[in-house]
């Protein structure tokens, strides 16, 4: 099936720029609900399936006996932008599992979000492996390792037991293979196993309702979605999408985004789980093109400012250094 | 006609994204050399055009009256870095025009070079228009206005003079017209018209050989490839394709990005201009298929040396925060 037109970039009142991709909406039984492109086609999730590979940490009971936080769980499945707030609470995170931004395996990076590199610069420091934005996952993988006297050492690596934990939450999840026959590398040095997006979408549908989910992973997503909702700043963190728009949907919405243009999506209350891939990689286009899908939801029975948020994330008004209007960012085909 | 496959980056043994595109390889009689998709569309040269702009600030004398340097006319044709060097060289063309920053209009931002971003922010400064990557073409302008005693203010609209007169170096170099119809707003505040792909790369082929141009423009297009040729540092900047593909090539090959995945390039010795455009607007993607397109033009006679430039080029490898290889991005179906 040809993929759709996701999203579009205008100027001057022509369109500039144009993203092409696919879109699957499943319900947890992995039915297809919606099916747009080459959903069977497989893709590396990348960091959208932050929050799956988060359910051992909570299932084992390691997030309770370490005393972690809803903020410190909503960073576990992060991509944040490196704001102080993220980097105070990996260093927290380790903490509670006695360790330090030592034992991170993720690699160092300056903060994603300008403004945190900025004043870190600023201020003289370095960026460590706490401004990774993916520093919370690893914690996370930390944490598990320590609650079960594991040597987290090599946690990144798949012969790692921490590792083939998360991974065989995939596999529940997702309901396909992670091997090393799908095995790609991730920025952060984890593995990311191709799937086809249809699977990624299952996926998310059955974290938002738990079924088919075993009752210690259900109870495990229903508590990350809740740690998410109530700490929408952590997952991805200062005028960031995923952020913006959970912190207005709370628990009706779990989102979260992955490189290369990778989104999904849980909607727990109408039991159905989205992912999108655009095909040029571009996450500009799975944002706006995700606000649109939602828009389009009738059923969910969006009120006036449900509408107005998903409005404005789906028609981006695009501004220029001098503040004058350039152009916009927008749903495809709905100028 | 279809728009091809430019370049694709892989993870895993896998495509994980594919940029689309189209290619229009042009003489400079207007005579279609290449065709790959829909070169007859419209785009926003965006930046590309940079150098044609430049023209009449060398062909009125404005330049030679003001002791421009090779460093100050590459410059204004360049997207730069917002490097220490980038920025000083802006305020030194505006002492020539007895000018300081607070006459530039394109607005201040953070230099887009990490690098010189967080060494700024290390020194306490905040970003000036000075550090804005289009503070060169700006300075230019303001050479050009005041070389004719206008008053500089407002050069970057359609009915200032000295917009004209940029304005009209472009409906000559392409031979298509550029007005209200056409118009749309830059990063920086300046117009930006939308021509077909085809005459975009038309006169690039001209602005390589001056033919089709008047004797004026033509002298003034040889003295910026000049200077371009001996500082393309000043063009873009460290790391940056434009400035890594020149400073190997020198007057053999010019070449310039532009912002939503437009390249132009000329190439003197062959008489041939060309202009990419990618559909999404990806830059990383016109880079590599410049590059790849370049290694096929068996006419120029690459040496080695050349060819492995153009290589590296089309075919790059990309690490992780760690070091890692994880993937590759290269031109598409050359894997």
């Amino acid at each position: 099936m040809d993929d759709i037109a996701l999203a579009e970039v205008t100027r001057g009142g022509r369109i500039e720029s144009l993203h092409l991709g696919r879109i699957a909406v499943m319900d947890d039984s992995g039915r297809v609900v919606q099916a747009h492109g080459a959903i069977d086609k497989a893709v590396f999730p990348r960091s959208t399936v932050k929050a799956l590979l988060a359910l051992p940490l909570v299932e084992t009971g390691a997030a309770d006996r370490l005393g972690l936080s809803d903020a410190e769980l909503a960073l576990a499945c992060a991509s944040h932008g490196g704001e102080p707030r993220h980097a105070e609470t990996a260093a927290a995170m380790l903490a509670k599992a006695g360790k330090t931004l030592t034992c991170l395996e993720c690699g160092a990076h300056w903060p994603t979000y300008d403004k945190a590199a900025h004043a870190l610069a600023a201020s003289g420091a370095a960026p460590t492996a706490l401004h990774n934005n993916c520093s919370g996952k690893h914690a996370g993988l930390i944490c598990l390792a320590i609650d079960q006297s594991l040597d987290p050492a090599g946690y990144i690596d798949p012969g790692h037991e921490a590792q083939r934990q998360v991974t065989d939450a995939l596999v529940m999840a997702t309901s396909v293979p992670h091997n090393e026959a799908n095995r790609g590398l991730d920025g952060c040095s984890m593995p990311t196993y191709a799937i086809p997006l249809s699977a990624l979408a299952t996926g998310f549908a059955r974290f938002g309702t738990g079924r088919n989910f075993s009752s210690g992973h259900a109870s495990a997503a229903a508590r990350l979605r809740s740690a998410v909702a109530s700490e929408p700043f952590m997952v991805a963190g200062s005028g960031r999408f995923d952020t913006t728009l959970m912190a207005h949907f709370g628990n009706r919405i779990f989102c979260k985004m992955g490189a290369e243009g990778v989104m999904v999506a849980s909607l727990p209350e109408l039991g159905l789980g989205i992912a999108i891939k655009t095909d040029d990689g571009a996450n500009r286009a799975a944002e706006v093109a995700l606000a649109s899908l939602l828009l389009g939801f009738d059923e969910a029975g969006w009120s006036d400012s449900d509408r107005a948020v998903l409005t404005g994330l789906s028609h981006q008004v695009m501004k220029n250094w001098n503040g004058r209007e350039v152009g916009t960012l927008r749903a495809a085909g709905k100028g």
